[in-house]
């Protein structure tokens, strides 16, 4: 492939912060970027040489686009897989592979592979009709998930006994053992066609449960060395019985128990990696990039205590978004702002990101927590 | 000013690889930015909300460029000055402001804003004529610079003996005693709106001769901290008497008496800081940014050692680019690459930039020196 002498087209399936950041690691080499995405006002829209607005799931439309591109990507994995497919026989290269991402959309496929491949991931059981859900052999309460389409907490349920049953998802779904989890924690994993894998290591996350988004992570991870292994041992071994050429995020519980289960992948950035760009040798859009040009991957060690916030919308907050407290933020050693581009806030939407980096582990959770406490999206 | 609100409209004057860099920097503060530059293909036309090609030496071009930002910085201080006046009178904030890019366009002012101000610089005499150039009180060797638009060697001449008087320039210039320097230094400071002033760590640099460009930087430097310490109190000391808001960059001798004298300023981002974005707590990309949005001012540390190497265009190498030694360069730890977007090449064009970095400071050379030898951009 001939990445960085000038001519190569990148498509990237998706224009939100993701493809807005890799877009902004992508400047470094010289490629020509092209992005599809349905809003005409995504973070991408004035960044890259062709912004096409269009639906992500419509077959013409991804075919259309990819056929533009030499190499196509994506930054969110509700796309039209039959169109990448056809790309990829036609002498596209799409990376993450259409396969993959067929596998991850499902996660019925997805449970279905970990039990397959022997990874360790939380009992669960498929469920097709409501009358499967009333007979399952999981015992309340667990949690059901829509096998298609969730995202961000949404399509997640959580079954308490008989009577939450009335509120379960119809849709084909799984359901899961509930895991009484002491952690979560997360590994982005890279390999490129050539075979390369490298983890970045562990991090530790923190929910907000209101929102039910990741609101705080730390990395590096204070969790025994042993686990941190595991975890990336766990994830490299995904990677590589995936075949993927690109990045991939492996969320995971730490249970009581000090086991590791697997809870989802996202095959592209991840929310989880962003403090990889002030915290890391190298970034997760970096380790992407290279990925799908096939380059040696970077190393990911840690360069000091990384904390990434989500900045959200505050709640009660719906319209043009204002930014308070940047000024007192930037006032911090070690604070590093991203904002996203969006116009209109609303409550819990990711409107950016701070990245709080300290040699002191202490000192910069401290440092995280007084800018949580400043810094706010209103409107 | 509202910054970070979405609404601020920032313009730039030239579209270079600084531009690019900044651009790069600046989409972390939801900012819109327009770009005024001659060449069509400059390294920002695909980067920004606006691309206006047009002179930046051309009152209208300029000043109705101008009158549709709210904030107006330069990557290049090669601009018409009496456009950015006016602007400045009818309410647009121009930093840095217009008389600091009067004074420093002009290597005369300069030099006599130096002595003013009991700035150390080499010994200079300002010429009109070349019956005044036969008349010089500076003995030989001495160096003529042309007082106006010369830049990356070029308006500069090494005048030895009473017959290189012949090629010496005939435009108004200045000559200035030759320096035996021992090392050439250089300081980037930065000053916001409020007053606050913060210095990035000296580094030390190497030229390439024959083309006369900072080839290879070293940061931070290892002489001795007296010597840091002084360089660093130089660039506060002018910066403040500039009162300039912005980035400015204080190219230094370090002669062979262990003297400083200040060589030449600019202000703007400088290709003596690019190391500054692996390298530094905040580069000076984003101290620039947050100078002239009158933020605070981040941290200047250097995180490791980082080496910064330009990309020239090869000898004897004229056309459409092509990068050599990429995938073997990208294999090194520590490494980063930065292409211009630029798609022709020539001898000596700057057409990229790497950074080495290693906590190993004699590996880092080393490795500098082994990218260097690979990495070419011929055609």
């Amino acid at each position: 492939m001939k990445a960085f002498y000038g001519d190569l087209r990148l498509g990237i399936l998706g224009g939100g912060q993701l493809g807005r950041m890799l877009i902004q690691q992508a400047i470094n080499y010289n490629v020509t970027v092209k992005v599809l995405d349905p809003d005409r006002e995504a973070p991408c829209r004035k960044l890259c040489d062709e912004f096409v607005v269009g639906s992500l799931s419509d077959y013409e439309t991804v075919y259309n686009f990819g056929k533009k591109v030499d190499l196509l990507t994506i930054e969110i994995e509700k796309v039209n897989v039959d169109a990448l497919e056809q790309l990829e026989r036609e002498g596209v290269l799409v990376y993450p592979q259409p396969r993959v991402i067929r596998l991850i959309q499902d996660k019925g496929l997805q449970k279905q592979f970990f039990k397959e491949n022997d990874i360790p991931t939380a009992e669960f059981q498929i469920i097709s009709s409501p009358a499967e859900l009333k007979n399952a052999s999981i015992p309340f309460p667990y949690i059901q998930k829509l096998r298609r389409d969730g995202y961000d907490g949404k399509g997640v349920y959580k079954v308490v006994d008989e009577s939450s049953l009335a509120k379960a998802f119809t849709e084909p779904s799984l359901i899961e053992r509930w895991v009484d989890f002491e952690k979560e924690i997360a590994v982005i994993v890279a390999r490129n066609e050539s075979g390369e894998i490298k983890t970045f290591p562990m991090v530790e996350m923190e929910f907000n449960p209101e929102a039910n988004l990741v609101e705080f992570l730390i990395a590096p991870s204070t969790l025994p060395h042993t686990v941190q292994q595991e975890a990336e041992e766990v994830a490299k071994n995904i990677a590589s019985k995936l075949k993927i050429v690109g990045l991939l995020a492996v969320e995971m519980f730490l249970d009581k128990h000090g086991r590791i289960l697997v809870n989802e992948l996202a095959p592209r950035p991840h929310n989880s990696g962003h403090q990889t760009i002030e915290g890391n040798v190298v970034s997760q859009f970096e380790q992407h990039l290279r990925a799908i040009f096939d380059q040696p991957l970077g190393e990911t060690d840690c360069l000091n205590n990384a904390i990434m916030i989500n900045l959200l919308g505050e709640a009660g907050h719906e319209g043009p978004a204002v930014y308070k407290g940047i000024e007192k933020a930037l006032k911090c050693p070690g604070v590093y702002i991203h904002l996203y581009g969006k116009a209109l806030t609303k409550p819990f939407r990711k409107m950016g990101h701070v990245t709080i980096v300290d040699s002191d582990r202490e000192k910069a959770i401290e440092k995280a927590r007084y800018v949580q406490e400043i810094l706010k999206v209103v409107s």
